[in-house]
């Protein structure tokens, strides 16, 4: 089994480091080979996704991607911004599929923006389709505008889009993982309003028919937001656009008020996988190993259970970090009175003794 | 002073009754007259928005709105459904600048789903473009797809898209509103994915300069989404784009914990505006006397501000309301014990004696 680990900018080589030492631990037959992206490969390469990286990340099993992104390259032009390079893999590979889990741990309820009884054993996912819709929708561009409120002034625009195909595949991955958890999906659309998503929303409404057993229901996005704040357990998986489950995925993971412990996966449909934490490159503390690595090390335990098929060593990893939880470890952004103050590579070997 | 009452579906009607009563109450010289909207126009004269409703609205020099819709309207085609109605009035009278108050009320604090003491004192103005962007854009609609990942197959699309002059007018009205409150703009774009919103964040920051008083900073909308959760004081106006707006301004009235409370206001450049509460229609508990008219008697304070010019009037109602909050008097939506529970009418009768 072959690995891509490309670490990234800002905390990203840090947090990747103590992912792959429990990787390490875990003495699997697992080949890992480093590659530079972001920012970090434009410094080295003079591009944020160089061919060498690309064709790395093609080849392997999995990609364990730490962050991207500081404010210095702001001023780039666009397709040599760090960000271009996970949505140049992302189309590369066809990583349609992104999971998004809002856990609230029990440990670290408090450090929610919401209520306790809100958000206590909050379990949602997000599941985001990931190469379509107005991300990668063509035309887009600046033009002169022919019609509208000012013609004959400049206009920029963008094409939002989905096919019929597109919207299924993504719809099977919701119901299939709703069947496994609380087999209810909230398809999140604005049919109200959009072409896009009233055929997202009658797709949808085919595909569940195929599923007897999850309960499917319809919520519109400016709904969605609002549930999201006053009631976010009534949730089980939410399905939506690339859009869409950009801000809600978000959106539900600073519900939990512990950012810093989720993971993403985004899958294609041969199960490849790219794997990052869910929080950003948080260059204000790159260097300084106080980040916390735990969103990192979960990301490592999606991909063994999703890409690797190695189901028991990625719950050995879920349950080590529930045991560093337990025993009182924590990160400066997870840190609270009475519990024990760790460095980003403290935390790293806490996993690994747990194991 | 003319005003077009349009009551519309669900709980509309009771609410706008005690707005007018209020306003009756207050000895202007008001003319005010009513015509059906949404699903009620819908079953009077099948359509949403039939011409003589427009043309009231067009003649007046401002619309007191209630709420459309209603699920029993879901299966129509879409331009018979109420929301159309809403849309119709905006693009008719040009209401770009939508005001959306985020305010989180010191008898209510505890209603939040947030800690008190993220909210507490809680005064946001989210500005959100209404006649631009992706709600309007054309082309528009289903085509066999030519490219993307499944060529030949069914697909729906929307064009999203702003002019620079559609930009700059909303531009300036966010800082203008800023230079009589904090001082502070956060203007939320997507500009590391869309054009559109590089275009908007290029036009921002040009009008800014003009308005070296004011701060401006710019964030991403899956990060404002995050924030709004996070610290929602750090926001003094937050302008956006139509779709974003639709999102964010739900999430940050949601916030507050009593949305029943928060008016809004549509304005054109004539200063005609419309003016409804930022909560629904309700229709699961309209006919019963218990919904909350303050959301909508604060929205008439807001049109005798902006669209009729009488300032004393809107303080009046706004001192109003504040006493019937401090005098304990609640309806179910913000009742907590206590508390005085309230019927709608009740509620408007105090709010008029109050006065
Ligand atoms: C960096 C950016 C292009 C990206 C996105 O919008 O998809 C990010 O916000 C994410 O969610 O992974
Ligand atoms: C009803 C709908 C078309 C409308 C919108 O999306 O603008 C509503 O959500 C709103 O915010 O006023």
């Amino acid at each position: 089994m072959k690995i891509a680990v490309l670490p990234g900018d800002g905390i990203g080589p840090e947090i990747v480091a103590e992912a792959v030492k429990v990787l390490n631990a875990l003495d699997l037959d697992i080949e890992m080979e480093s590659a530079p992206v972001g920012g970090a490969a434009y410094e080295a390469a003079g591009h944020p996704l160089p061919p060498a990286t690309l064709k790395l990340a093609q080849e392997a099993d999995a990609i364990l991607f730490g962050a991207v992104g500081d404010w210095k390259y702001d001023t780039l032009d666009r397709p040599l911004r760090p960000e271009q390079a996970i949505l140049g893999l992302r189309k590369a590979l066809g990583l349609f599929a992104n999971f998004r889990p809002a856990i609230c741990y029990k440990e670290l309820t408090h450090a929610s923006s919401l209520k306790p009884e809100l958000v206590a054993g909050l379990d949602i996912l997000i599941i985001r389709e990931l190469t379509g819709d107005i991300y990668f929708g063509q035309p887009r561009g600046r033009r002169v505008a022919t019609d509208g409120h000012f013609p004959g002034t400049e206009e920029a625009f963008d094409t939002m889009r989905y096919s019929r195909p597109e919207i299924e595949r993504i719809a099977h991955v919701a119901f299939q993982a709703a069947q496994k958890r609380g087999k209810k999906v909230t398809s999140v659309d604005k049919a109200n309003v959009l072409e896009t998503f009233q055929l997202w929303k009658d797709v949808v409404t085919e595909v569940g028919q195929q599923y007897p057993d999850v309960a499917l229901d319809h919520m519109y996005v400016d709904n969605a937001a609002m549930q999201l704040v006053k009631e976010p357990k009534r949730f089980d998986v939410v399905v939506t656009g690339n859009m869409f489950g950009d801000i809600l995925s978000d959106e539900a993971s600073m519900l939990t008020g512990s950012i810093g412990m989720l993971p993403s996966a985004s899958l294609n449909d041969k199960k490849q996988g790219l794997y990052e934490p869910s929080h950003g490159s948080a260059p204000d503390i790159a260097g300084k190993g106080i980040a916390n690595p735990l969103a990192t090390i979960l990301s490592a335990a999606m991909m063994l259970r999703f890409s690797l098929g190695q189901e028991a060593a990625a719950q050995k990893i879920e349950a080590a970090v529930q045991k560093v939880l337990a025993d009182g470890l924590r990160t400066a952004d997870i840190y609270s009175e009475g519990t024990t103050r760790v460095s980003t590579r403290e935390m790293g070997d806490a996993v690994v003794a747990a194991l």
